[in-house]
């Protein structure tokens, strides 16, 4: 990627931002719980000190400047949102069996299953008290409520869209259609809603709302393809998650489906065969095979099959789609750093 | 407890509105879950199938009723208290490991622990989005926006109250205040929330929000120390959940720590052999000891220390205190049925 001026600048103006939102959460969420509040006050202070990319509020936030609305009277539902997403990261945590995350132990691993349960829980409700709050901040109750309301089947979405993943764990064939019917369900459904509700939120026309949202929609499956191609083909030093941790869950992901259906008889049966076999790290076999190896045999496969350049040219094909979906807003800065946004994620290495 | 005729027609009535509210609740679940939902169809259907006592849903529509307000149009919000209610029930059940519950096995023992904690997730988002809908059937939005923001702050107040009692579990020297404060976080602020949601979504002057709030935290304390009570004194045949469970977690509630506090020396000697030795059924220990045998113990030592009458002595202040929040209300049928309703579950054997 070729950096100009313009992305210095905005890489720049984004490494503020983050680090503003980043601020607020600790700060709001320290706020919110009270000194009372036993093991969540250091649960809660210890997955908000690692903030990660925070894209759902930055989204929220530039989906109302790029309809006119005013930032800070949604500043509580950019924190909200991204109070809900820890949340799901910290469940699909403990689901998933997983020990790293961004880079440090996952809550889990670090504090018990009990607390991180409980924490989890504690961010969920956070996120509801945050949206309530824009009220105080001038925006209209009947929108705040509209906001709530698509929050609220989004959150549902999300959970549907997990019950299918596990549903189709082992299950080499699955289709792209349902595995892009589950990633709109897991991941771009809540890009999709806060692109919706920052919009909304910040005032803007059906038409706008609608725009905004498709983007927030393709951005998010672009997002979700990404995340599941690095798994096999990313910057390790970056990563922050196990790399193990897809395998290990037997998760049939858009890599596995395109290298099963273009892949040559003998590169499809090397994956059927870590796929079933013990090799793939199960966990009561951890004594006997951490599925290391068989993981670099699955990355191997997957080159050679063509399933990560071929996941990737989709990712791209959905980042144009959304960035389609702009030109039908006015020109705004705000509007051409969702733009930019969107090359970042897609063709971000970890 | 003497049955009169009105207790019949109350208990009737009471019949016939938990049944309605029972099947309103899993055909609300099951439209808004919609059809492609995994696994969370028959796991969320499993739990609404035993619907337990209702008492939150019936405070709220009381306390809307006594308000003079329409049940109707707040149907959605008592909905939306049930599932919050069950969902907290899903994971608590995970946090103490416990099997039974409602006289059937629990979501994590029946479908598994991944299967138990997207369920409750799934329905902690359901009672959002059901609150929002009191709005379509007429409810003002900015009173709907007050009743989910109270909501919201109660059930961090609930987590905050269930990491308080995780923090003094073993802790024999906890003082009776410290309870109280713990269980009225964990338990209590819920049915002070209802009581003040109802009463607010009912059109309520200030003076009965509080009224009413009032009698729903001292309702809810009765409540919760008649349930600790029934851990050790309830009859055994109508009580769902496994006695076992509190002394396995190092339970201190309130029958133990009058125990400890008014009971002879060599009673409370006993209390703490049993809660300090292997003998309390530690899971680590489940070979050698079911824990059935000190539970026996226990259950001796606190009749003899006088632990239990004392607790169900509190009870019954804490229920008289409650009714006479109501005599600040107007006559009501409704305002009766909650003065019943507080005697009812202050007497309850299960």
């Amino acid at each position: 990627m070729i950096t100009t001026r313009d992305d210095v600048d905005l890489f720049s103006a984004l490494a503020d931002e983050r680090a503003a939102l980043a601020a607020h959460l600790s700060r709001h969420c320290h706020e919110t719980l009270g000194e009372a509040a036993g093991y969540l006050t250091e649960t809660s202070a210890y997955v908000l000190a690692a903030p990660g990319k925070l894209l759902r509020p930055l989204l929220l936030l530039d989906a109302c400047r790029a309809a006119g609305g005013d930032p800070e009277r949604v500043l509580p539902a950019a924190l909200g949102t991204e109070y809900g997403h820890v949340a799901s990261l910290i469940h699909d945590d403990i689901m998933d069996g997983d020990e790293l995350r961004r880079g440090r132990e996952t809550v889990h691993v670090r504090f018990g299953l009990n607390e991180a349960l409980l924490t989890g829980d504690l961010l969920i409700f956070q996120t509801f008290l945050a949206y309530t709050q824009c009220a105080e901040r001038g925006v209209e109750a009947e929108r705040v409520l509209a906001a709530i309301r698509t929050l609220s089947l989004t959150c549902i979405a999300m959970c549907r869209g997990q019950a299918l993943e596990a549903s189709i764990a082992s299950r080499l064939d699955t289709s792209p259609e349902t595995y892009l019917e589950m990633i709109r369900l897991k991941t771009a459904s809540l890009c999709r809603a806060v692109t919706r509700i920052g919009a909304r939120l910040g005032g803007a026309s059906e038409e706008m709302v609608t725009a905004l949202g498709r983007y927030g929609l393709h951005l998010g499956t672009a997002f979700q393809i990404m995340d599941d191609v690095l798994s096999y083909d990313g910057s390790s030093a970056a990563f922050g998650k196990p790399r193990l941790s897809d395998l290990r869950n037997r998760r049939v992901t858009l890599p596995i489906i395109y290298a099963l259906r273009d892949g040559t008889e003998t590169l499809r049966r090397r994956i059927e065969a870590i796929f079933t076999g013990d090799e793939a790290g199960d966990e009561r076999d951890s004594d006997r095979s951490d599925g290391t190896e068989a993981y670099a045999r699955l990355v191997e496969t997957l080159h050679s099959a063509g399933g990560l350049a071929r996941a990737r040219g989709l990712a791209q094909r959905y980042t144009k789609l959304a960035q389609r979906q702009l030109d039908l807003l006015p020109y705004t800065a705000a509007r051409e750093r969702l733009r930019a946004l969107a090359t970042v994620f897609a063709t971000r290495d970890h």
